[in-house]
């Protein structure tokens, strides 16, 4: 077994587990941060350890083409070449190609598209992703899916779902027939601080699709558990849908995963969306939206959002979240980080993104500690029960 | 006595000694990071005083203009403002004004001068830079002085010299009758994390110009010291003549400065020239370079310059530089830290500054240590003593 998924508690659909990777354990429900290409911009590695980064996310799509995988498989994959040794998940590149590509094609043989970067052709099949994410070595990988676009009528998500299931197919055949080649399993580990796994692998998740439609997205649930993963992902929502309507889905789509697997949620959300689908039972979550909007000035504190490029801040000289306990609410002034932003100080995006990381990881530490208390009732308010100034 | 200037070793004319600050011990001979808008680019201040950091520099010109000395005043002073509690010393605004403005102004009463940010007009005179200097509340100021330009013949450079010694006298006497007015004195201190010091104040030291004639240089010394103050800087140098004639400049002003009080050569240099100028006697330097070289990826170690960005770093597992024991040097590889610059990302700018400044901190460390051991005659090969590849 290279993956296990230990009980710990549960309280209502919400769960808290522990799931053991090659690279360490990660205690679910779980934030993960997003390091594109093997950055989490502007943290250091030693700060996101010191925050509580148990499993951090890379984008497959960008590491192919910068600095390429082959680079990185030669430096001890993602962990040796990143200095990180704990878990790390790829995407699978679906995501990006379908995001970042308006001139793609796709065929049954897998997407043509052009690097964002100098416009050069490259091709992703289920093979090539699946080559690319075990040059890339992260303990879980994503089977290489279609992201079906929002807003897409019945026939052209069931046709979708239909090419996502086979790609999930030829996905997990190729991933059967080589996970052995992880720069890091019987080859010996190449990097440096990570420890040598000689008997585990990469874990593969397969992707649920099917567009809004319930009933798709159960047949596609149904299929890719007959195709069989050690875990699944939740694909194709956060793409512009109503919020009402993301929640459906998963609360609906969550009924045909398996209890004893982990359920992973891409792409989302929001602090009050992370603590709300941990609620109804997902276990891992991810979003570019804390560190995104760090860059941007925009903070999330105990107390709501703040936009710390406004003047009301300038002569502010209280901690940005007098609830928060991380380095930059320890030691700065809501005047200083607004001084910062507005000088277009570098200081500033890395502050802020240390911050809105730190708001992030306690969130789901209060999930994990209200579903141990087994608080189901209180389960929200618990999270959000500090007093508004 | 708001600073002591105690003896500790000497080696030839290069001497450690201590330099006491209302915010805390100085040990000399130091290189003083620049923190231009009360940041050292991209530089978490906890990380500063982990790489012992004692004292660190803001330009007033700069933050004059942004967040302004006002907000500062009121947030404590640069201490409090930036939650800073070490010693730190500010220009006068004079250099900025003069390299930062084709379009100034000088007349005997100060220099009329636009912003480089929105091309507002403002003026800076002896006293109004002494204002804004005890407003930011550093430990050590600087008299307002003209940076005379190179070239410069010497009837130019008589009369810049005496114009920066009315100034000179001018700014003693402002800041005589105004130090008490500092934003850590007898008011108590606003901010956070910094000790209140009631009997103490700020210094002021004069400045030394005189262009690159040796007699006006020893005229420039002779008078300000007249003039009397607790410090006195060479300036005027590093302004774009020949290293050599920088060299022969300061090692005949030095012979005119007071022994017994701290000597500071403002704008130096390389990490060979802070060594050399230490090993002639100066105690203080500041100097843009390692920041600024780091944010283009031009790197000092042990084993000469590196430029990042070249593709020959690409594959290279070894660390940056394995003399160096900084948080960057233990951690990654050069591989990593090139495809981080390649790609543009913030943390090259993060982890390339920590290591520069790691760098000049580490050999300014070396260079005190070879003066406590008495190592005159092999002084600087004991610097640079280490293998080269």
């Amino acid at each position: 077994m290279s993956l296990q998924f230990q009980i710990e508690a549960s309280a209502g659909a919400a769960r808290a587990r522990r799931l053991i990777t090659p690279h360490g354990e990660v205690e679910t429900p779980v934030f993960m941060p997003v390091g594109t290409v093997a950055s989490v911009k502007g943290v250091p590695q030693d700060v996101l350890e010191e925050l509580g980064v148990q499993i951090l996310l890379g984008n497959t799509y960008h590491l192919y083409l910068r600095p390429g995988v082959e680079t990185v498989r030669r430096l001890g994959g993602l962990h040796g070449f990143m200095a990180w040794p704990r878990a790390i998940l790829t995407d699978s590149g679906g995501f990006q190609v379908f995001s970042l590509n308006e001139l793609r094609k796709v065929t049954e043989e897998g997407v043509t598209f052009r690097s964002h970067l100098d416009g050069s052709e490259h091709f992703f099949s289920p093979e090539s992703a699946m080559e690319a994410q075990i040059g890339l070595g992260a303990d879980i990988v994503m089977a290489f899916d279609e992201c079906t676009e929002y807003p897409a009528d019945r026939d052209r998500a069931r046709a979708s779902m239909e090419l996502t299931l086979r790609w999930a197919e030829r996905s997990k055949k190729y991933f059967e027939e080589h996970k052995n080649e992880v720069p890091w399993s019987s080859n010996g580990h190449v990097g440096t601080a990570v420890p040598t796994w000689s008997e585990k692998t990469q874990s593969l998740f397969g992707i649920v699709q099917g567009g809004n439609y319930r009933d798709l997205r159960r047949e596609s649930a149904e299929r890719t558990i007959e195709i069989g993963f050690p875990g699944y992902a939740i694909g194709g929502l956060s793409v512009g849908e109503p919020r009402d309507l993301t929640r459906e889905i998963v609360e609906s789509t969550i009924e045909h995963l398996p209890a004893d697997q982990p359920r992973y949620l891409m792409g989302v959300g929001t602090p009050e969306e992370i603590v709300e689908y941990a609620s109804l039972g997902i276990d891992m979550m991810d979003c570019v939206l804390p560190t995104r909007a760090a860059r941007h000035g925009l903070l999330f504190t105990s107390e709501g959002k703040v936009s710390i490029k406004q003047a009301r801040y300038s002569q502010d000289q209280g901690p940005l979240d007098a609830n928060c306990g991380c380095r930059v609410c320890r030691r700065y002034s809501r005047a200083y980080l607004r001084h910062l932003y507005a000088s277009n100080e570098l200081l500033a995006q890395v502050l802020n993104t240390i911050h809105n990381l730190s708001f992030y990881l306690d969130t789901m530490r209060r999930v994990r500690h209200s579903i141990r208390l087994g608080e189901e009732s209180r389960f929200l308010s618990n999270i959000w029960s500090r007093p508004k100034p």
